[in-house]
């Protein structure tokens, strides 16, 4: 891509913007202020913002079509996600191609759901407990820069089995120190589109201020950004060769 | 398995009810007739049917709940097939780990669409042209007793892009003599079930009259019989370890 | 397959001779001989025994030829199996689809370097720590009747980075108490053939003796167990339509 | 990468030099002038060659320290690439990461069946018939640029029974008017390293002069291109947490 990545950061922005919740006091500007802040560190992402309570959620048909990679946090609201909005993002991953970078407890989000066609459910629990993240695909571009494990010092534990098809790769795998693994790395390519899950990123820890999990962030971002390829031809055909 | 796998053929049943529509001639007690028969040759399988228009599609509770394996054709009517059926479906493939076999313009039900999360959208033609199925797994179960290739005299054209994710085993490629390719023989797992879409059987050529079809309907049942596994463990969970 | 699985439990079968080693008092008669005799109460399957210093390691051409799958125990004496009984198996995988259970110690033995193309080096630690193995793919047969996890109370560990090809089926999830995750249940699909990777086993342990232990093993010989496809058709070929 | 991606353009460079064979007049200065001044025309890839006759096949460890990519034709002369050379390359993709571009006839040579571990045998038909490749994987890297199908007016056909491992992304799928498909566009990752096998390019034919034939080497070069991680930690580890 010649010009810059147009990278959408969503968030709920929920629990940020409760006092009395401990997000508003390691993310006071919420979570999407530190991605986004991250990612346009990088010379090649152009990057805003998109939060629930905007109008449309802030994703209008114009802020997709200028967006090549959305990023997805969701927890306590997914039911307040309009359902014509998770179409139109699924229409613009599927036949667009945009990328969409799905971060923890986005499993659970409308739009996750909808591209994977499984419940998404997985076991969790939350004791703030070590996590670490070994690379199981070194050559995939997700993994660039990154060491053969990384560790999170308190995490919110998901675990196996994680409802989920088996993703095209699997990049990282998640040990915790409570007993459990995790396929916390996982791409996913789906229609025209490329779809990233990542495990980390519980709003009371300060995941997303760890720069291993912001370099695994952007590099999903460039790897889910769209391919230039033309919309699919569907319907009917005549014959290329004579019958 | 020790018992019998449970198979119900499913089918929408409209066009050979229709004494205008040439499936009526092909097929004059329906496609699920045929298909059912061949499979109760089969000494392991327990066969019934059940049709769109029967009180809840022939899909109640009960009748799911008794049924290993479900055989899926639909065409005209995908869209009267209710929503709460396509979700008692979903959830007894997802949890209960049910096989689903997809067959034909099957592609297009809600129940294969959701559990792809795709558009599942295709190019097509009708035109009676030959269709030529590759093996491409012959080491997987659906393969069992197929020669390298075989071949159905007039077929409907299914093309790519088949807009699918990638299967998990790809194991029928398709040849069209009007000059396209199609990935014919796909086998999905999806939460504790697995799905197998097959593309040959348009309603107007006598497809599944045919034994290299039947076979791999009868491989793809045995395929996707569940597998007994308790259903998954999801929510809130003690450690296993002391943290 | 209507008669028996044939299945050969092949073993290096040094350290359990050697007096002074560990293994010799946890499997006397050789990690094969209970392994066999796990195999050998299941109905459907008949099983022998081969080790490394019999005449041709036991796996003649004739012992091939009657053997539906072949189990692989190796770990200080890899070198000393014979290149040409190496191709002999490797023949028999891709070209008549013999199946292949490679337990532990197995992943750096010549056969399985050879049908992975990968140096399969691992890192690993002898430390006698607990491991537990998570179903990640419950639907799948190497997974009947497996608990959601299982443990081994001292294991050694064996992790990531694994060099192998990413599995066309990963079963099977191991967490281990030092630190580490492995993926210890991988299917692939190698030629005709049908290759399983199983990560426990290690030989001053009584691994062999544990009932999930087995129930994999089992599993994974119904699993590989040929398909009686016919032998693939290379070469130069007539065009089948007109050209 | 924020430098240019080193090409090596390896060619076996034997028919083109035989006065007698066509290919002589098709690439009179040999397939790898071709190939290689197509790709020298982007701006991001620094190309050279090196052929089979060169001393150590122009592949000493110099060279291939020097290169990122290495794309690979040989078709009569395979058995004359030494052992140690490939032991070289294979070092060099497995363990560093270097691309490796696998053209047509290059199926059946030492590298790739060493890197794939089955035979990588196939049918196949010498007379110069139309190909057409489709796009299977629409948002892969290795599309992009590409319409839904391009043609090749005259090929040799290779087919299916492909005895290659499932590659991790399939993103181009032949047809062939006499009758066969083919995966011809291959994605796979092994170790650090990641591999690309393309079908066309028969040395009678004028293909590599073709330009969406030189876009998917184009893309495939960068893809490729290794990731920078670093070479994977191997044997005896330390615990990381306490035991």
């Amino acid at each position: 891509m010649d010009r810059k990545i147009r990278v959408t950061v969503w968030n709920e922005f929920r629990h940020e913007c409760d006092g009395k919740h401990k997000a508003s006091q390691v993310y006071p500007q919420g979570m999407h202020s530190v991605i986004a802040a991250a990612l346009a560190r990088e010379g090649d992402l152009a990057v805003r913002t998109a939060t629930l309570d905007e109008p449309e959620h802030g994703l209008t048909a114009d802020a997709l079509a200028d967006t090549d990679v959305l990023t997805w946090w969701g927890h306590a609201a997914h039911g307040e996600v309009k359902d014509e909005i998770v179409d139109r993002v699924h229409q613009r991953v599927i036949l667009d191609g945009m990328g969409l970078v799905v971060l923890h407890s986005g499993h659970f989000s409308k739009i996750f759901r909808k591209l994977m066609g499984t419940t998404c459910n997985l076991p969790w629990r939350e004791a703030g407990e070590k996590e670490r993240l070994w690379v199981v695909e070194p050559g995939h571009p997700v993994a660039r820069g990154l060491p053969p494990y990384f560790e999170i010092p308190r995490a919110e534990m998901y675990g196996e089995r994680f409802d989920i098809p088996a993703p095209d790769t699997l990049v990282l795998l998640s040990w915790f120190k409570g007993g459990e693994v995790f396929r916390s790395g996982c791409c996913f390519h789906r229609g025209n589109g490329k779809i990233f899950y990542f495990g980390p990123g519980h709003e009371t820890y300060p995941i997303y201020h760890q720069a291993e999990v912001q370099r695994v962030i952007i590099n999903a971002c460039r790897w889910a950004a769209p391919n230039g390829c033309p919309p699919p031809v569907f319907g009917n055909q005549k014959a290329l060769e004579l019958l």
